[in-house]
């Protein structure tokens, strides 16, 4: 594959990694994402209520997290599931970003709602659903916002390469990877994390690598190997679902870890981190 | 699978077959889709120039087919790809439509375009891609015109239905499911038709079923035979491209027929047709 | 592709279509398999009780069917799942043919099986998951027995043909080729059947192709449907399970059609064979 | 899944962790598979001239390592690619472990040569193609060897479990599982290294696992941070290919590492092997 069909993304036009900041919040260092540290990115599914939201970001606080994921507009395969709190999510991140000094990363699934979500969020997520939503895509590349960009639930690494390319080809180079497990035959997870993407990606490209290790197994048990893993793999972000109650959460409990398996996965995590020459951000 | 995750697409909801009625021309009948006829929609996969485009409506004329396709709107994985003629690919199908007396199935990607392409599709397609675009779903479950769903490119016939439950759920239950090959492993064909699918959604919904052998084989030699094996299987519906010189066709060449082999699918597959209680509407 | 890693079985160095000739029983025409007609193939999936299987004999001879498929070695996916009758159930497979004149397809999975098998075979099957143990292809390619040779569970069209040219290339060169469904993400069905094949290999290969809608559909309810579209697609041969008590087969029972059922599927597909220009061997 | 199909191989059967030891060269220590270390296994695709077989050797004992991989017996697609060099080949393996005190992993395909494989190798290896091919799994069950069982093509991780179970019903208990990669859709890569399959199969079993990163990739660039990734999943043995000149090797040259890039690959591994409280066997 010597002539690769995406340009902008591709490692060829842009030698050097592609380190994506956020601006420092009062008090605090700006975020680096791509670079040196491994960016640790966690919270609920969905939007949860209000008490619930404070209670995840006090735990953030604590290890030093300054990202959290949540979504207020869901996908969800069936129009009877809860479809996410929508406009009142989104005004519930802002309380709780104000608040805790906290950046968000949410997700957009409406050309119609972009201008919203980039106004809130500091990443916006363009979901697995959307991978090869086209109009959505351009519509995203036409802010400033960084995009946090899933690969499709059966895309090729191609296909995700092709699809940072049409954010990137609207001006907006700030795309962030996300490798969030693939479908397969096979039936005892989830999906399957297809870590060899990472280091394959960061050949092929300059672009920031992000792995989600919740939707990559489905299963709590396997989060925190599989957290390690991506790191070694050479991940430079973690996308991880907590929960103060996990089976309580409005969505995805099965995958999502209490507060106690968190610090527990940032402790492994981190050794893993400094055994390739990285730290994972936690202050 | 006792309980069906879908209600108002399912057969126990709705234990009668849905025939979805496309209004009489002037001087026609009545389209029946789902009905005992086998309707043929054939055109090439992007709207081709106008010159081209009367060629391929007069063909359809000659063959009694009342059903074209064609694309304004596409779809394609590089941003650097044409796009379609978009807004003027629409105009082109206007007035194709007004001088040859042909309906007309074209996809919509954008929800802001949903009302331009409804005013003038006589079917709206849904995309592979956009299969789980739920904003799009919906917007095109407002419109009252018939949908052609299509499977995404790697859906289970669950999500299928559950796609076509977003489109009904907001009003709109004229919808027809479209096989047109799932992404599996096998490299030798571009996707691997799913005909199981057939007979599978014939027992679990009562919406009519259509089965594209053109995206479903990728090839050319296989689509007559495809085609055929698709109306042996219980299909309501056949999306086929046509192109009078497939090389020079804007996109998708290698799966296109000429107007001969057109001829000649329409023959072997009118006797499929008749093998299993139908007949091929071609007239 | 032009350069194909098959030499035997490919069409190019083979133009005409390999037709094999299984030799007159007293009393009865020899059986052409990869000529005008389609070779029907029924039975029960392992070998049963001697009483069974006469009642499923007489029902082939009532049908005019000449070929009769049960499995005397049974490959199990448990170590503790039945694994066939074995040794006896070549004895009483033998038993039948004496009695009723039928010819028999049975597999064989181990390499010093394969005399036993052969000498009472008419036709020594590989299953699925022997397609690549190449230790018993190279075996079976030493007798002159006709091998009807399965694809792999996730095997490739080109794997088929490669495994093909290894039992070939011992001097054996009277080979089936056989889709039986592949590995899929889909669960609605045991296996994804995929026609496609059926058309690539007429056309990359002279060998006949039989197709299995038991296996690659693993219900009962869409069997019909596929044996026709099998048909339709092109397949010289058809692989079905019958019992007449399905739900007390020993195994298999959910893909298994009755007798009633088994009847009126001869009489659905002959009119598909001959929609095709064809007609379906039962006399 | 609460009831599993498997009993032997399950975890609840049998709740500690199992460890396989070799028995000590005269020299050295025993190697113990599944206990603290994680074993490096390394070594050729197939057994090469018995130059470069010393010069691998030599590597091998400079770093450390115990435990040599290369197949005399090769199972290959088609059958003129190189079968390895059999009988010729097992006879280099005792003579290099006999002037190394190295032990050796090798392939069986056959029944026939489950003896003298079972003679010569310390471990016997049941490749991809044939882990479903229970005669075979059979007869490696009646040895008292230990087992490398690679996971199928396409097998699910239960599947592995099932094959494992047939070894371990003849009485060889010795069984350590392998994941080498998974045949998906994706084609950047030759497979998708499953690695959830390592977390999870050690909670369902109590046998060691094995990871493959060469075959896992495909791609020599790869294997580095797949080696750790392995590591960080839990992986307890890691199975690689190396080779004084890649280009020049028989067989799996593009996965293949040099010397150099093993010396770098154990030197990273090392560091993640400590990272999660272990380390790598190399001394």
């Amino acid at each position: 594959m010597t002539e690769k069909p995406y340009k902008l993304a591709s490692r060829d036009y842009h030698p050097e990694s592609t380190v994506i900041s956020l601006p420092a919040l009062p008090g605090h260092d700006p975020v680096l994402i791509g670079g040196k540290e491994v960016v640790l990115v966690a919270g609920p599914c969905s939007v949860e209520p209000r008490e619930i939201m404070r209670q995840i970001a006090r735990t953030l606080k604590t290890h030093g997290v300054g990202l959290m994921r949540a979504g207020a507009f869901k996908p969800r395969t069936s129009p009877y599931s809860f479809q996410g709190l929508g406009v009142e999510g989104v005004r519930i991140l802002r309380e709780i970003r104000d608040a805790f000094g906290l950046r968000f990363v949410t997700e957009v699934m409406d050309t119609r709602d972009v201008e919203l979500v980039a106004e809130t969020a500091d990443i916006i997520q363009i979901g697995a659903r959307n991978a090869q939503n086209y109009s959505l895509l351009k519509a995203v590349g036409r802010t400033r916002t960084p995009v946090l960009l899933k690969r499709g639930i059966a895309g090729t690494i191609e296909e995700l390469l092709m699809s940072a390319e049409y954010i990137m080809s609207q001006g907006n180079e700030q795309v962030i990877l996300c490798e969030r497990g693939i479908r397969t035959y096979e039936r005892a997870t989830r999906n399957t994390l297809d870590l060899n993407a990472v280091p394959l990606l960061k050949q092929w490209t300059h672009l920031p690598v992000a792995v989600d290790p919740s939707h990559g197994t489905g299963s709590r048990d396997l989060v925190i190997p599989m957290a390690g893993a991506a790191v070694a793999a050479g991940a430079d972000m973690l996308l991880v679902e907590i929960h103060p109650s996990p089976s309580t959460a409005i969505s995805d409990g099965a995958q999502t870890l209490d507060h106690d398996q968190f610090a527990d996965m940032i402790l492994r995590t981190a050794k893993i981190a400094e055994a390739v020459g990285r730290s994972l951000r936690s202050s």
